[in-house]
């Protein structure tokens, strides 16, 4: 018999709205079952969805899904969504290459009505779906649901404090606060603080008040009734922050509570004009294991819901390769250590940038600045302008929120800040949102603006020490996970700034490698008796060694996990333009798409950037080295 | 006799404060009447620099510049604090050639302590300099000068956000908001209806008790009378933003009162912990035609004081050419006659884009999000998901501020926002913070984004059309300014997606052109008797028009008014890869260096992009023509 009889019942978000509020609670159980079990099957993020479901199950039954339009900010808690608009089947394929996105994706259901990964872009996007509405004539919500971390990030206060002037009466904007953050860590901004201020002061006097607060009969004696009352909490806690962006705010209530929410939401939804839901949630609700550490069980792989994670010291023989964002928490420490001048900087990624080593042994150097790329990096500027030496860390897909900065603050003032790039190139499961792909393209065009790409962790920790050195800014861009395996080096040395260097010599074609995929290019060139060049930096590129090597070979071919237009592999083109030298080239490296989840090297190899893949490329351009054997098809 | 005798005494803030406070006066209205009588001469701001005079007065007498830092946000406004340290003379360069910048500038001066020009950096770098003063145990003062305006850019949000937790004891942060935006337009954001509300409530209330309320002698029992007493004057206003986000808030005060901003300031400076002053200044202030018109006073070229600016109507024969600002405001206006679904978009800049007479026609479909980029790119996304045609009118330079939602929002989805981008290429004497150098680098490398480089206006209009018939995201860019003068066409014909055209035959040499550049090269292929094609779309590149060129000719020049690394030339190189087609290539474009300030032709010319520079690029690179004239060294 089925362990989810009426959660199967379920289909579309039509089939949940027949429910009485009692089997509602039932569905919520069944659902929060199914998440555990099938994400504990899958991997994916747990906590976040565990946290979302009682949230999810009132949403779908207040509003007319899908012509209500639900946008869910950063997108990993829509797994529940997902279960009850018709995609209950297809979590066993979650985040896997042809399988259901871990994120909203328009592409793949009418419910998912905007693509989302990046935080904090919810409420913009309903905003523009609500103005949308009122122009159109149509009647339709629009639910903005917004985690308290990404409610930090200034995108989400432009949005609303537009929103608090934009949205009148025909136009219908509810943004619903899911505030969950305040137990796991120590809050990284004011914002945090005064939720926190928000919850512990107005938590059950607020629950108590719902009916009265939400519904209001005569608005000009409400508004001034409601005042006073406000002013007379105001003496616990302050006036809430989001009506003074012209929101009317409800809550905070407990968004566990189906009891609390579904009335809530059907007053709320009578209301016309910005409306404003504070929402509790605890992140792992109803697993007590992520309950008490969410962190661990934010994004899990797979384990057994009833053993719980467990540490991987099954095999402690093999130790396992350290991945990049290991290497660079390693020689972050290192430096700190031989220079007081170094300021870690991370915009919310403590754990994803390798910085919990070093927060825990340098913590008056270290800054978390919350969900701010934009901030992170100005700030990062104002510190250089002083003599510190700021290294700020960061996923290269969220260097792209702070593009203007990178121009505007670092690199026109050539202030010596380091950007170490985790995530550059493709990134498997979380697919194109998260994808490095532009890095190298937006980075190059910058004046004064530097850009490594080691090729192995040795060369990541000298690329860093090398970058670290220079008087000027420079980014250092490396993949997600381990690479081929080359230990770094214990010292701090540097290499050389902006040069390359022959790995192998062979004859005619001459491969030259931006980065990780050196290896497999290594590969590609033994079977093809080319040589392979370790070109180390897209900018400055190394002219001379170019040159030479082109001097030496009738063809070149570049190598890089970045986009084709605009790469390093155009550095290369122009560089031989520049020197009015005409040479066959060939480009490999990602194509002009957005490429979707699925496992990474399975990806690079469907781009033909595995070393098989580059023979063939090579091979199908410049024909094939006479007597050299083929590399296997399955790469590296 | 000088005018200024005072004034002229004034080389550095040391002198300034040696004077008396009755001398602090008359150097105020001696600063303020030469801020007038310069700008009247050279150009440049005015109502912004009218408004700061005492303020900036105020806070180089109280802080010991330059050891303590004052980081002025927006930069635009800093002619007083120029003309105090050591500049005065040199206000007759100002944005001119070799002379001073209308911006802070680091290299300028050491009292420019941040380069500054793009808004609503100032609170992160002067928090980065308050930390890192901290941190090496140094007592300076870190002061953020903000605008309104730029206190709404979500940017300023996540700095304060941020600094109201690491701004402890032991580092010294002010930030000063210039209120000035209330009597220009209509509030864009619920912040600016805040700030009026904050005004109207508490202004006179709060100036009496200025010493109370600043000097804190016993924290405790004075933060219990503090709250009492703010809740008080709430029940009139809410309680201070500010005070939600950790600052210490005090204000507002009268910026044009230095017998309230030196005593107030000097409270302040005592104080540790984040500190938040509101002071209210008046655009223009004491120059009546600014004070009735601070917009037409914004930015102001040559013009007599005593007479005021005048309407250009001295020679009504030659109707000047229109720009493409008014070429793009009158597209807009007749596809939104004839399509109801267009909705035009600005952050904040109405008229710098055109969109004034479509505001005036067209309110409802005319959103002015603030200065807040981010915000409107994804809100534009939203609006796009329900059918809705938005143009984002916006400068190449602030899209930078908007790339991970162009990226993420809007391309991954594929959604249809056409992207109006002025400004692209240089701007003349705004300067490097200013030149839309780089779109088309960063924008190319998006999947799914279409970009387009009109050469004229009625290309620009016709390009408009296409980009608004597509069923993408398509960007247009052109330049500040007036191009060649060929007059756009009535109708809202597009012209076919992705193709360009030879515009001359010749032999030889193929001068490919992206954008008004192709004028120049028009007169350079002329005298080289080459070929010139106008490319039209640096993305999707006319490949086939490209292969054609390229069979047809020796070598290939490429031309575009944006930084070769990256850029239109660039994709012609990876598009010949592609096709392995081997061919001479010689690129002109922007180099890789920022460029300043200057007359945008001048600067062109020093790069080589008039006719006469490509045609000595062309023939160095390729040899001359035989038998044909050199253009003028002129050029255009």
């Amino acid at each position: 018999m089925s362990n989810y009889p009426l959660l199967e019942t379920v289909n579309d978000p039509a089939d949940l709205r027949r429910l009485s509020r009692p089997e509602l609670r039932v569905l919520a159980d069944e659902l929060r079952a199914f998440v555990l079990d099938s994400v504990s099957r899958t991997g994916g993020h747990l906590s976040s969805n565990l946290g979302t479901v009682e949230l999810t199950v009132a949403l779908h039954y207040v509003f007319d899904t899908p012509a209500d339009r639900i946008v869910w900010d950063v997108g990993h808690q829509t797994y529940p969504h997902k279960i009850l608009t018709g995609r209950r089947e297809r979590m066993a394929t979650l985040r896997q290459w042809g399988g259901i996105s871990g994120f909203p994706q328009r592409a793949e259901s009418p419910y998912d009505t905007f693509g989302t990964a990046h935080s904090s872009t919810s409420i913009s996007a309903a905003l523009g779906m609500a103005l949308a509405a009122q122009q159109k004539g149509e009647q339709r919500h629009a639910v903005a649901v917004i985690g308290d971390g990404a409610m930090s990030a200034g995108m989400a206060f432009e949005a609303l404090n537009n929103a608090g002037v934009q949205v009148g009466e025909g136009s219908r904007l509810l943004v619903v606060l899911n505030d969950n953050d305040m137990s796991i860590s120590p809050p990284v901004g004011a914002l945090n603080r005064y939720l926190a201020q928000l919850m512990s002061g107005r938590f059950y006097a607020a629950a108590k008040h719902m009916g009265k607060s939400v519904l209001k009969a005569a608005p000009p004696l409400f508004a001034l009734a409601k005042r006073f009352e406000q002013h007379a909490k105001g003496m616990v806690v302050p006036a809430t922050l989001f009506e003074q962006f012209g929101f009317n705010y409800v809550g905070p209530i407990d968004g566990h509570d189906l009891e609390s929410l579904i009335p809530t939401l059907e007053n709320i939804k009578q209301l016309e004009g910005p409306q404003f839901l504070h929402v509790v949630t605890k992140k792992g609700q109803g697993y007590k294991l992520a309950e008490e550490d969410p962190v661990a069980y934010h994004g899990p792989g797979r384990f057994d819901p009833a053993v719980g994670l467990v540490k991987p010291a099954v095999s402690p023989v093999v130790a396992p390769r350290p991945t990049f964002t290991q290497v660079f928490g390693q020689w972050l420490c290192d430096m700190a250590a031989q220079d007081q001048r170094l300021v870690g900087i991370t915009p919310a990624m403590r754990e994803g940038s390798g910085l919990v080593e070093f927060e825990r042994r340098f913590p008056e150097r270290y800054y978390d600045v919350g969900i701010a790329e934009q901030h992170a990096v100005t700030f990062a500027a104002g510190l250089a302008c002083e003599g510190q030496k700021p290294v700020v860390a960061i996923y290269s897909t969220f260097l792209q929120r702070a593009y203007d900065q990178m121009i505007h603050d670092v690199a026109l003032q050539n202030l010596p800040v380091v950007f170490a790039l985790d995530r550059a190139g493709l990134v498997g499961a979380d697919g194109a949102t998260h994808a490095g792909a532009y890095d190298i393209a937006f980075i190059r065009c910058i004046p004064n603006m530097a850009l490594a790409c080691p090729a192995d962790e040795r060369e990541c920790r000298q690329l860093l020490s090398t970058a670290f050195a220079q008087n000027q800014p420079v980014a250092v861009r490396y993949p997600r996970g381990a690479g081929a395996g080359v230990a770094p080096l214990p010292g701090l040395d540097a290499l050389p700034f902006g040069k390359g260097e022959v790995r192998r010599t062979g004859h005619r074609i001459a491969i030259l490698a931006f980065g990780t995929l050196l290896y497999p290019a290594l590969q590609a060139a033994e079977a093809l008796d080319a040589t392979a060049v370790n070109m180390r930096w897209a900018k400055p590129l190394d002219a001379g060694l170019l040159l030479q090597v082109a001097a030496q070979h009738e063809a070149l071919v570049t190598v890089e996990e970045g986009a084709v237009m605009g790469g390093a592999g155009s550095a290369v083109a122009e560089a031989l333009a520049a020197a009015g030298v005409v040479k066959p080239l060939l480009h490999l490296g990602l194509p002009d798409a957005f490429i979707e989840h699925g496992d990474a090297a399975k990806l690079l190899a469907l781009q033909g950037l595995d070393a098989a893949g580059m023979q063939r490329s090579i091979e199908a351009r410049f024909g094939a080295a006479a007597n050299r054997p083929s590399v296997s098809a399955t790469g590296t």
